[in-house]
């Protein structure tokens, strides 16, 4: 079975909202989906999921421009798998206080890193391109998009692995 | 008298619009505004204002993720003045079909080619960071993000000439 | 057979010669492999190889951190098949005058533009991780992760179609 | 007189390395230069630091295509003082493993950061346009590269305290 796996980092519990709808979405499309919160401090687990999944999907929340230092450190310290999560497929997701807040670019800080990876990215021509963001609480709009997110990255997983 | 030059390309009016109100930002902060479109064909005399200009801000719609191509032609040609845009000062903004569609890598890219140039860039602690984004017609926030980066830009324009 | 299609505007030969070796790579990892130079004024037909391709691959000089404005021309007006190059892959390449001189942002911009399309990129965890980067004309090191480029867009498209 | 303060994170030598040739451009320039290395655990002084000085430079190495956690939890940590550096200049600089590595991306997240705080960005038309980039150890191009960073921002500070 595909294994998809969605780490997120949330203080408000916004971005833990979208990671949840990115699950149902993956979940529904057939995958079996594994769900982590990163704390300050996180366990070695979520690094050994990183290797043992078909798909990685993080969200953060907007700080300044990029994800959370916690997890820039989970990005960090996954250079222990570096060359073995070649292929893998990639997603991202962010939630930000509002439009033009530096929301895209945290987006694409976790795409880069997952490119650097050697990671599979699929964006969509349709809604939010690089992946989901949401401007304060998750909307409709949003839920719509962090569940085609999940669905686009358990179907791309699927079809790779 | 410190000169700002507001370049924009539009095709339904939304970057006309907020050209129009940074323009009115930097001309209440008593700067002398020259406000011009990019055409298919652009004149040769935006080049010239642009090096006669102590600040140049350029405003784009959000084209798969970057300036339309009329915007990126003026700054390919912009290379024919390069070493002497050094020091000046830049700012840019982007209207947009939806959140998380383009907008701030449009408004970044922009940002880079003026840094590039050697250009001085200011970003904003409120609201709209990297420059204004509207998402579809300009409503009054955006209206008043515009305002902002006029009056920003000439400001320092004024203290850096 | 899966084909690939290699497009890039060249004026010192440098973009060129990365494209005719992204081609080899391609070629060899067994792709019908399409090679088109971009010009000022390029044909409608480009536009239908794009169409026509499982995989495409854009490469560009770095003018101010971006690729071409004729590479933006080409963008821009592959809105005709916005949502039909939904799932095909992308990869990317550039030249550039120095190191730190934009390179990277410029592959970046052509990835972002990708995945507005919907379309599908892989990075790499060994060498230029986004994309190829010669720094003048390109040597040996350049000349591997062309061919590199090459063959990840091919497998892939293969994997995919 | 004019405060620069330079900060930075460093495992192998060579991010230190270029922030004490940046440091020594910015001492050169009549600046008084303060010169920090953040560590797993940084002192709430660094932040003190930030808020006392006119001109902020941040360092270092490329892990995934950004700054290094520890950089990055100072940045978040900066938040206690958003909207009062407001107005200070910035600048950046990021050694790398190889060319197309990621450190632009790393560099352009930096001031990205400080954009958001709304501080002043200078590029430079000659060189590294968005920041030094030393690809490995530090060599004469790369030292005269981040000497201009640390020159450009006292200078840059000078005229705008």
């Amino acid at each position: 079975m595909t294994k998809v796996l969605i780490v997120y980092y949330s203080r408000t519990g916004n971005t833990k909202k979208m990671a949840e709808e990115v699950s149902e979405g993956a979940g529904r499309a057939g995958a079996e989906v594994e769900l982590k919160e990163v704390k300050d401090d996180f366990s070695e687990e979520i690094l050994e999921d990183m290797l043992n999944s078909d798909g990685i999907i993080i969200g953060s929340p907007t700080y300044y421009g990029l994800p959370s230092a916690q997890i820039k450190a989970l990005l960090d310290r996954s250079v222990k798998h570096h060359g073995k999560l070649d292929g893998k497929v990639g997603g991202a997701f962010a939630s930000a206080g509002n439009v033009g807040g530096g929301n895209e670019t945290t987006i694409l800080a976790i795409i880069e890193a997952f490119l650097i990876h050697g990671m599979v990215i699929k964006g969509t021509s349709a809604g939010d391109h690089y992946g989901p963001v949401s401007i304060g609480k998750p909307d409709s709009r949003v839920i719509k998009q962090c569940r085609a997110l999940g669905k686009r990255v358990a179907e791309l997983s699927e079809k790779l692995r």
